[in-house]
């Protein structure tokens, strides 16, 4: 097996990796969410505003942003250029563009970010092992327009 | 040729069905929808709010809901995670964001889902022999706003 | 080194300039859009509503129409189907979900749109050589409601 077909299969894997990282995010599964991160991951994002050093840190932070059937977020990653270091290492860039309702304090948020990200494979799985994201632009809402309706949340059906 | 190698070929093959698919149905193209679905093709959208048991029902549902120059949709599905079964057999994970303008009956709606689909070679061909999504979350407004103005559709210049 | 695995890594590199061109015009890096360019690139934009001959041209353009800090963009670009004419030649087609909030102006326009590119392998290194979409719809939201707060820019911390 070449070095070429090696680095295809790993970034098929990297994508996947954060394609699964950000649905646990919006699903709220944070035990799925643990099994995408080194354990010493570090996170900054929106220009470090979000810091966090490792991943238990990660998840709690999260989890205390977003754990409530009132939050309702969509990150969505597009636009992937993953770059190897090393064999084991390596980075991405991706285009964020992230929607938060927050039905209890009544706003929504609209942006749009650049990801960097740094990978590791270890033990032959790779995980996130440090990500950050540094904004373009962020929009707020708020009261949300009272023509919005919320039909379906998931949140509300568990 | 590797077993590796193959899987990648396939993997992309598939992400394109998907894309064709997606892009037939944007742009009321049910000729081309046809092509990328297998006959016995069931569906089950919106956590089977709308279920179709083989490739015409399916066809004909969707051209009821959408086959009017006043439905406006935009389906985009992303983060792919594609997973083999067998050889000639795979599954999907997407991440839905779909937007519907219905300008008829004055509403928007924005929902994101989590789709999961079945694909399957038949003859040398991958089709989706099987679809479903279950929502995240979705929201809709109406009156569509005042200061909302449509300044094209495709649907206006055919 | 098979002729599909060189595909492969051809639409990889493909994938990645289309990105690279996104986030440039959204960055308002129009040096770096320059390296994603040939300089014989045209563009039709909007059905040929914005056309160039050649890259001078094509930046020229854009920077005329959005590099101002008033003016913020999301140009994504989701969906690719890339195929190969040769080994050097290529198109793809992308699923456009476009937005643009022009401050000065008072005005936000959402929309999305079939890309149709062409892409030349020039002394080793794959760039655009064609640029063109058509839309599927586009709406303009003017004014920008009163409830929507812009809370970052990067353009106002350069």
């Amino acid at each position: 097996m070449t070095a070429s077909l090696n680095a295809l299969l790993a970034i098929e894997t990297i994508k996947k990796l954060k394609y699964t990282y950000l649905r646990a995010v919006d699903t709220h599964d944070w035990e799925l969410l643990t099994t995408t991160l080194s354990e010493d991951c570090s996170a900054r994002y929106d220009d470090g505003k979000y810091s966090f050093d490792n991943r238990d840190q990660l998840i709690n932070g999260l989890k205390g942003h977003m754990d409530s059937p009132q939050v309702i977020t969509m990150h969505n990653c597009h636009h992937p250029e993953i770059e190897f270091i090393d064999e084991s290492t390596a980075t991405g860039k991706w285009y964020l563009q992230d929607l938060v309702f927050n039905k209890d304090q009544n706003w929504m948020l609209f942006g749009t970010a650049i990801y960097t990200d740094q990978y590791r494979l270890d033990d032959g799985i790779w995980r996130i092992c440090h990500t950050e994201y540094q904004r373009i632009m962020e929009t707020i809402n708020a009261p949300i327009p009272a023509t919005l309706s919320f039909t379906y949340s998931m949140f509300d059906h568990q």
